[in-house]
């Protein structure tokens, strides 16, 4: 009888969801680790930060994943120690596993890249409780507007990443449409949105024609742009620019910047950078072939993006390779097979950029987009919860769709 | 030109949300006042605690709500003094607002029954934060035994009403069916659920009959049924009864006992029973009559029970009189149209009585149960939501049901 592999899988987002996936599959013994109770699906917090969907549509219980296959276990705890010797890991809780297999997929934080009282100031949208957070904020201090306690809500995100456009955007769209109706107090000359993006476009990675059409799409709503902009500094009612600018800001949004969190150090393993840790081309430590790093954690030879997709790929690859492994294979290399790029802007519009060149805007991207997130991403009850909510924000009846507070 | 009357609105449950809307169809100009942004649907706040549904469909935004009308005003503050003779309130945060009627709508509070321990180690289920709270502590307490961290997850409600029975219902069916995929570390001597009750059935408020089927429900589903039995103190890790019983409970549910908070006291309005506010039988307050007091809050010559149905009914009464008022009416007694109660057991079992006599139970009393919270009393994007959290929990793929732990 073949003994089953033991594999401690350290991080429940896309990367060690989808290797949790194709170890069950195998057969091996899984443990699946995280310091949430949920799994969080990070491309729709913008909408969780924007009031569109509530915390429960864009999450799931990490135990109700580990429900599916009886050779899975999930565990609420966060790592503090590895013995590579030993192959155990230690945890936070005072407990410990031993692995046969350690995979790490604890992905990267907020990198506030130096920038003096970003930290105090600024309100990143990385987990789901930032962006609940955002949210909150956001409710309170329109409410103080309201009733003349604040005299402002002026928004300013920094960066214009997918992320900062998507915020943006949709925050535009909700200060023209819905804050007339539901916080008829406030003059239109008390909010505004602005994005800041220290390259001249905003959307990089995309060809020049898709970038300008989002910066148009984005000025369209009422975003005031501002680009070839760097941020100097943030205050607690401004964001400062290197040329001297001082933008008004109650609310900074940093959409920008990652980077591994400082607890990765203490686990010894050689870290690369933006501290993610050194891997070889088939993902796993160098000197330690049965310790693989996956997702954004993953500092592998040929950077790549930090998306859905590279996350799933190289989970998907590191479950087949230790299951080969097991069986008494060697691992392979790790190739990403790049489906192409998107990003919304706001209703019925969106980019979209396919690697074989083909790109996409308007309407038509917005709906692939919308079909890509929920049918492809998303599972089960969230699949239809965040259609429904979809569909209500941007298609409900107009006054009911006025639901900027919540 | 006839002068709009201006009305406030203090409180944004089932009655201030009825007088509201009345008011609003009526052209006066009325603020809502909430202490919160959002109003809850407390019906379902059980389904909250346990679980089967999110924060986000039980509840909806008080400023999405006044934007159907232009004539209605939001506000987020709570009530701090009435001054009656000024025909003027003033609010925690400062201001004040001048009214030509006052509609004090605030609901009532738990009412611990001075058990000794009972406020520091129970848990009560009548604000969103309440139901919100008790799911995060079942959720790691269970997580907790699990791993070893804690010996049990024994749960004690205190209150055999609709809201301990819905409770203690669903609670056992997680722990039979979900449960056992979820967690499959804890073994089933480690969980329990048990109900207390100090009369000798359950759901006094019905005919024995149906007294007998619940409770028979409650059973089957593995409920430790403990009736005629009265709570003497609760501990930390236990509840004690006064024939000396003493039940392991690690989370105590207080699902009892309403009273109006102790703030109320500082409205200088004369309060009766339970420190609810004394009204005539037209609902306002004698000196007064430009000061009416409905739902929980308004100790009426005749008591009400204290449901949506009477809250909806005293509201709209309210609304129509302060409507009839400000023509130069005088205000008509308020009188209840009983259509009936009822309660729900978990799936397919629930008891409904109606006041002509008719009662029924099992599977049909349960879709009605369900037709009349989701069809009748919900609105818009929470109707479908909480129409798919119903079917996804009691119809849904089996292990992805297995949702106890968000």
């Amino acid at each position: 009888m073949v003994q089953r592999a033991r594999v401690v899988v350290v991080g429940a987002g896309f990367a060690g969801l989808a290797a949790t996936k194709e170890l069950a599959r195998s057969g091996a013994l899984v443990t699946l680790v995280d310091r949430n109770p949920y799994a969080t699906f990070q491309p729709l917090l913008y909408q969780v930060a924007t009031a569109g969907m509530g915390t429960a549509d864009v999450s799931f219980p990490i135990r109700t994943f580990a429900a599916k296959w009886p050779n899975v276990r999930a565990r609420r705890t966060a790592l503090s120690r590895i013995l590579p010797d030993k192959r155990r890991v230690e945890f936070d809780d005072g407990g410990a596993l031993d692995y046969d297999y350690l995979v790490l997929a604890t992905g990267v934080t907020t990198n506030w890249l130096n920038v003096p009282g970003a930290p105090e100031n600024a309100l990143p949208i990385y987990s789901l409780g930032d962006a609940a957070g955002l949210r909150r904020r956001l409710q309170h201090y329109l409410e103080d507007t309201a009733t003349g306690r604040r005299e402002s809500t002026h928004v300013v995100v920094v960066g214009a990443g997918a992320t900062g456009v998507e915020t943006a955007g949709t925050l535009a769209e909700l200060r023209r449409n819905t804050l007339p109706l539901t916080h008829p107090e406030v003059r239109p000359d008390q909010t505004s949105v602005t994005l800041v993006e220290r390259f001249d476009y905003v959307l990089a990675p995309y060809k020049p024609r898709l970038r300008d059409a989002a910066a148009q799409a984005l000025r369209k709503r009422g975003v005031n742009l501002r680009l070839g902009a760097t941020v100097a500094g943030v205050e607690p009612d401004a964001v400062l620019l290197e040329d001297g600018t001082r933008l008004e800001s109650d609310v900074t949004v940093w959409a920008l910047g990652v980077t591994a969190p400082p607890e990765v150090a203490a686990w010894g393993l050689e870290q690369g950078k933006g501290g993610r840790i050194k891997v070889t081309d088939a993902l796993n430590v160098p000197g330690h072939p049965e310790i693989f790093v996956v997702g954004d954690l993953a500092g592998a030879p040929h950077a790549l993006p930090q998306l859905a997709q590279p996350a799933i790929q190289m989970g998907k690859h590191v479950g087949r390779q230790i299951a080969a492994m097991a069986k008494g294979g060697q691992p392979r290399p790790f190739s990403y097979r790049d489906p192409g790029i998107m990003a919304t802007v706001g209703k019925a519009e969106a980019v979209l950029q396919l690697e074989n060149g083909l790109t996409m805007r308007g309407l038509p991207a917005w709906l692939v987009w919308i079909f890509i997130h929920v049918a492809y991403l998303l599972g089960g009850r969230n699949r239809i919860s965040v259609l429904l909510n979809f569909f209500w924000r941007y298609a409900g009846p107009h006054r009911s769709r006025a639901s900027v507070t919540q």
